[in-house]
């Protein structure tokens, strides 16, 4: 993860390494397989093992390989493409949503989620947690913050806790008129509890999500979202089918 | 990057020193600073260097770090928002677009990509090199691979080669009626030809926006871009500003 002053740096060991195994993943092995151990590997291709590392963690980032404790290293099937920025006006738990509503809290956001939001920084919102699963598979834990002016008649209704409360609250949000939705993606690492949702170690590479619910010309919800970064692609656009790898995910057009 | 058995998987020792850390990093740093050296820094928080170093190796994954060589580890600036998803009725090379022309060359692209092109593995396509520069920083370097039948009056043209002939075959394609773009992003790491014009080493975690061109109902063109995932958030929606980030960068809205 260094960088600066490439010009004086070979391209580096491992990384010719990582192009010879990609090709024998492709003709050698099959998904699921499992690989021989480091030390086979690095006899094998003439490499000290902390090479041969190197290129397996290069393997793992690009989603060819997983490793698991206990199993060994297996290869990958192809990454599922996971749609984030379809339905563009629709609002988070509408008709079609794959999100399951976990939980829900009132508490104080993070500091920056409450500028975007505008609420003041000591001021408690309702934390909706939910989680979404693809293929029987984890690929996302979201936390969406929603100020109590989006949903001023929630407490007239009067659900105590829990998952019946996060639906309350989902419900009321959407009674406001959507104006637009806005998506951004940056690459983080999965938080404690994320971590355990998604079946990953806390730090581990995620692709994290934000979204803005625009009603009445301000935020009126704000999504962070945790993807898995190892096994999703996310898509946006209308169809949200954009497939270039091979195996059984890809689809003719 | 471990996973799996969660339940028997206490919170690493980094992680919590990350919290501490990042703290820090807001209370007394400021952009740009550098921080004291790893047996300071692991001395100060009473740890192992080891566990240092994964703190900080989380903390740049999250874009707060940044580590140089020969200069250290200095406090990140935020991270860029980079517009996407927006204008998704434009051709690649159309008035208001970032990004620069580098080259082109006629070949056989990948297995993947001939596949989404539907040209046959063998057949070669145009393939056009360009990059994007935001802020005066690369953030971005794009492979856009054209079928030749996307451009069939291009031969005519006779443009001989480099950015000349490169801007040509965008021309071309300009004159295709669009009908839609698709975008798909994911994890990957830089090939070696990207790390460097991006500033980075081979390997480096990147994000890989893979842009489908839909004319007359089928791929006109394919776009695979590498971006920074250390200093960029990729924005989509009609604004592309979603800014949750606290700083320089931060817009009111």
């Amino acid at each position: 993860m260094g960088t600066t002053q490439l010009e004086t740096v070979p391209e580096p060991k491992y990384w010719h390494l990582k192009t010879v195994l990609s090709e024998a993943l492709d003709s050698e092995f099959s998904v699921g397989e499992i690989l021989p151990n480091e030390r086979d590997l690095a006899a094998r291709f003439g490499v000290a093992r902390a090479t041969l590392r190197q290129a397996l963690e290069q393997l793992e980032l690009e989603g060819r390989l997983q490793r698991r404790r206990g199993v060994g290293t297996t290869v990958a099937p192809p990454r599922v493409g996971v749609a984030v920025g379809t339905e563009q006006q629709a609002w988070p738990g509408s008709a079609g949503d794959d999100w399951q509503t976990v939980d829900c809290a009132v508490a104080v956001p993070p500091a920056a989620v409450a500028d975007a939001l505008e609420t003041g920084r000591e001021q408690p919102v309702h934390i909706v947690r939910r989680s979404r699963v693809t293929h029987g598979q984890p690929v996302a834990a979201e936390l969406l913050y929603v100020p109590e002016t989006s949903v001023p008649e929630l407490s007239a209704i009067g659900t105590p806790s829990g998952a019946a409360r996060a639906r309350a609250v989902l419900r009321e949000l959407q009674r406001l008129e959507l104006d637009s939705r806005e998506n951004a993606v940056e690459l983080g690492s999965a938080r404690a509890d994320d971590a355990k949702e998604l079946d990953r170690l806390p730090g581990a590479p995620v692709l994290v999500v934000t979204t803005r619910y625009l009603a009445g010309g301000r935020t009126a919800a704000l999504s962070v979202a945790t993807y898995r970064a190892d096994t999703c692609r996310l898509t946006f656009g209308d169809s949200g089918a954009v497939e270039i790898h091979e195996g059984p995910e890809r689809q003719a057009s």
